[in-house]
């Protein structure tokens, strides 16, 4: 345990929390030896991530989970997808999501252009870093049909509607300002001659060669999630804690870096249930040598509840298993659990609390043996919200300070 | 269950919660085959109603389980009264829980008049409209010795103390002005007035006609609990929520519509243990039909708690034991429980956490077999707060927001 037993992994299955299918959930359903014998060596509970009832977010769940609370810190989807996307963000700086769509006659056909990634990339290039007004748009192709897009300059505000409808077959929707500064209108007029310009892309070429490849033509880009990024004191300045994120998923290494963790970068790491698990734990092993605190994210699991696939949510439960075995090697603590539950059988987040395990030295251990949504529920841990898990890992790692003296 | 299981139905069973007489509360010596039922198939917890340690009264305790934060929502409890006997508030109206009561030689003989409702309506109707200054006085007879009283005019201030000294050998208390605002000494100026002109009474027909059946005089109108109305926004507002409450006691009526809720009117509930719990029933089930969420009260398990009636109180839980098995076959989602305890030990309120039970579709069942102050202790929710309730609910039903994306 040599030098290593002052450190700790955050291992964070999205979604992992169920309601029972035929008497049974994933967890209590999948194969996991590993997983139990941290149960059983370790303290276990139930975790409401924002408290009793609400509905979580991924966003605003990590935040809570790193310390931070969403009510103080939570600055919108936009920035945090930009984060996330590699863009560096400035204060002030107007972020949001974006995806190539497609539209005919006015109407969206498609809001994703077919979800391929075909030629994105380049189309996304053409217009990043044009000026409207004074304000320049800086433009970066993620994955699939996806883009991080910031608005940059002065007198700009959050406070806007969202362009993409959200539904197929509506008009894109005029970006109107929410409250009634002159920042809200500007922002808004920006937005709205920014989808004009887009559908320009009509006429690119690569359109037309997608056209050849019998895909939808990628002609005008929609967005949402409008956020103002602030800079906030990261995890070292408020924690003394040195930290890195694994995952796969641009969203949870934008929360990551929004809080000043290092970022991982992880071959075959999809943020896809085919992920390459032993790469991450390569990456959370060299990631414990300069880090107190590793975050590792595994998305397969709220995938399959979003698709109500019990078996592969099961299976995903099993492959995590194995992952533990090498984690437990290293003598860091560990702290698994969910960020919020996706049940199968709902197939969307929901405030069912997800079990938590703290395994490692120094800590009570309970009489449950199993990890699931059940049997944790009478661990020693109680019930606890998403912001306590933070200060118990800092007194756990000796970095918490005496409240008084 | 098709097509109810997105609906709710919150029984609170006022007064509910106990303490061991003989080893057993009424809760564990009432026979209750339903509940045990509900218990049984559902989630179950303790419920600190305005957190731990914290007397509920009963106006904020309802808040507390509509989910409206006390601290932010309440307003006094006059208004709540008033608008439980059907009276229509406007904002910056001033209003009253008042009494008629018995005055000679200046002392209360009896503050209720002897409890009898004997011409007290007309009594009221002699004074209801009249102008002191330039302030409306609203009045209007509700049930045995009580009225509801508002103040309407410009200027006025619930920062007011109470008339009624709450003990009988006393005089009415004069109103003060609470802070120094001109607002509060014009509101107790009009009070001490009303007052005044109230014990003229003393010469009415009316009391005449009372002394000869044997009452005593309703000569004076005492009040206290001043409050200001405002508007709130209601359940649909803030929830996307219809409601309504099926109740015999005014109180919770006015609590329901001060949230915005649709009040069903139920011949036969009376507020009382001889309620008729059948009707309410009905009435229950109707309002399913139009309405996400029915809020059944029930207020007979209270009164025997501050009787000090243990045979009593057992005895209504086993008459709601009855009921619920009807309520079990509508398919709607229940959430059974109390406001807070009435230990008929104590005759009081106390702070005890009342047992609380969810049941339906999607609930994580829990291993407690008896809906009780100690098997609920080990139930699957653990502790929770009053506030708590209704954001489960709404997660429950699909309404509730996601917090961030």
């Amino acid at each position: 345990m040599h030098g290593l037993q002052k450190k700790a992994i955050l291992v964070v299955c999205d979604g992992l929390g169920d309601l029972p299918v035929k008497g049974k959930t994933p967890l209590q359903a999948a194969r996991k030896p590993n997983i139990n014998k941290l149960a059983r060596e370790g303290a276990t509970g139930l975790m409401h991530t924002l408290g009793r009832g609400v509905v979580p977010g991924s966003d605003t769940a990590h935040l809570a989970l790193f310390g931070y609370d969403p009510k103080e810190f939570y600055c919108g989807r936009g920035p945090l997808e930009a984060l996330g996307a590699g863009l560096r963000l400035q204060k002030g700086d107007i972020a949001f999501r974006a995806n190539f769509a497609t539209v005919k006659d006015g109407k969206l056909v498609d809001r994703r252009a077919g979800r391929s990634s075909e030629g994105l990339a380049e189309l996304a290039k053409g217009l990043d870093g044009i000026a409207i007004e004074d304000v320049k748009i800086i433009l970066k192709h993620t994955v699939e049909h996806r883009l991080a897009l910031i608005l940059r300059g002065s007198g700009l505000s959050a406070k806007v509607s969202d362009v993409d409808p959200e539904y197929a077959n509506e008009e894109p929707q005029k970006c109107r300002a929410l409250d009634g500064t002159k920042e809200a209108e500007k922002t808004a007029r920006i937005v709205n001659e920014f989808v004009k310009r887009s559908q320009e892309l009509e006429g690119n070429p690569i359109n037309k060669e997608r056209a050849k490849n019998g895909l939808l033509p990628a002609n005008v880009i929609i967005m949402r999630g409008a956020g103002e990024y602030r800079q906030i004191p990261g995890t070292e300045e408020r924690f003394g804690l040195k930290a890195v994120c694994v995952a796969g998923g641009a969203l949870y290494k934008g929360v990551a870096r929004y809080v000043g963790m290092d970022v991982a970068e992880v071959k075959g790491a999809t943020g896809r249930t085919d992920t390459n698990l032993d790469a991450k734990v390569d990456a959370v092993i060299s990631g414990l040598k300069n880090h107190d605190f590793v975050f590792l994210h595994i998305k397969g699991t709220d995938s399959c509840g979003h698709d109500g696939n019990f078996k592969g949510k099961k299976e995903m439960i099993e492959r995590i298993d194995k992952a533990m075995g090498r984690l437990m090697r290293t003598g860091a603590h560990i702290i698994l659990t969910g960020d919020h539950s996706t049940p199968v059988a709902k197939k969307r987040h929901t405030s069912d609390p997800c079990p938590i395990l703290f395994w490692g030295e120094n800590i009570r251990q309970d009489n449950v043996r199993n990890f699931d949504e059940f049997s944790c529920a009478a661990g020693g841990l109680g019930h606890l919200n998403g912001l306590d898990v933070m200060p118990m890992v800092l007194d756990l790692l000796d970095k918490a300070p005496i409240c008084g003296a």
